[in-house]
């Protein structure tokens, strides 16, 4: 055994974090111990407290420490305007930007036949009872564009379709400061397709 | 904000990782929070016990939870043949190679004049008292090339002049595989000085 086994725990939990590698995971457990005591000690209770108090909103699905969400919860935010999304990770991205003033609604998946995940398998029905609820709400499909997301947003453009709900998605287009001979030519179709015209 | 406040100071924590910018702490967090709950209690528990059980080993200063580390402990290991490094991590690298069969020295640190740093700095008197136990001993100084790497390799020669000890240093050279064009002068220059020959 090259390393003490307090130690080789320590790498072994590092390791299972996305992108870390053996060193990486070793450089990470090393750095570890030149920390204080003391920030140590916080974080041991940090990592316990988050896995045991974060849990979903219990309007929209976002991670929070309350029952509902500071989002939910702000006066400030949209009722009305509801970007749906996949997991709640998309909610830290839309909030970075900053400009977007709704609120969420967290799937929790997508639908997919091919993994037997069917519509009843994430929330939408909770996203109908919300948007029930509303008055002349938007909806903004912030799904991925593969099957699986398509699939999703059709199958939501279809539910209320006989309802008064906007139904909209985010644009497809090319990046910004993208390169575009070295766009992949879907990207690119579908920036000629939805070309706009240049207000004057 | 955008993360919920633990969520935060999970992010702050792995963001003092070495190698862990903003992207790369929030998904390790976001990982963090997958895990299963024992598996987090068990890491918590482990962190804080490593920064309180691990210590330095009393005879040579590396990396131990017991007063004697497994390596000086261990009764097929030559105790004659001491390998003098900078610091604790460097044990692991030699062990993973798995061939050395001595035990090692940790100075913690290096000569550094610029930095104030002197010989009673370090772990050099310990090493002298260490040495003048033993029959015959050999020193294998495998400190970096740098000045002060270079000035605590000389320094330590000076004390065991008169002395009877082999006193030897890891060789200069190629890296196995490297490209001899994109090679540096200065390793080329020692590769050709320290030129071996080859044996028929």
């Amino acid at each position: 055994m090259i390393y003490p086994s307090l130690l080789q725990k320590l790498i072994d939990f590092y390791k299972k974090m996305p992108g870390v590698g053996d060193k990486s995971a070793e450089r990470m457990a090393l750095a570890t111990l030149d920390l204080p005591e003391n920030e140590i000690k916080e974080f041991a209770k940090n990592i316990v407290d988050s896995k045991i108090k974060l849990k979903n909103c219990q309007i929209c699905g976002n991670l929070t420490e309350n029952d509902i969400c500071d989002i939910c919860s702000n006066p400030n935010r949209d009722k009305n305007l509801i970007c749906v999304i996949e997991d709640y990770k998309s909610v830290f991205s839309f909030e970075k930007v900053g400009n977007y003033k709704g609120v969420y609604h967290v799937l929790n998946g997508l639908i997919s036949p091919m993994d037997s995940v069917g519509p009843e398998d994430i929330n939408i029905s909770s996203l109908v009872k919300r948007v029930d609820s509303l008055k002349n709400p938007e909806l903004i499909l912030a799904l991925k564009s593969s099957i699986e997301g398509e699939t999703t947003t059709l199958y939501i453009k279809k539910i209320f379709e006989d309802k008064d709900v906007t139904i909209s998605r985010l644009s497809y287009g090319i990046p910004m400061g993208a390169e575009i001979d070295y766009l992949d030519i879907i990207t690119l179709d579908k920036a000629l397709e939805d070309r706009k015209k240049i207000s004057e």
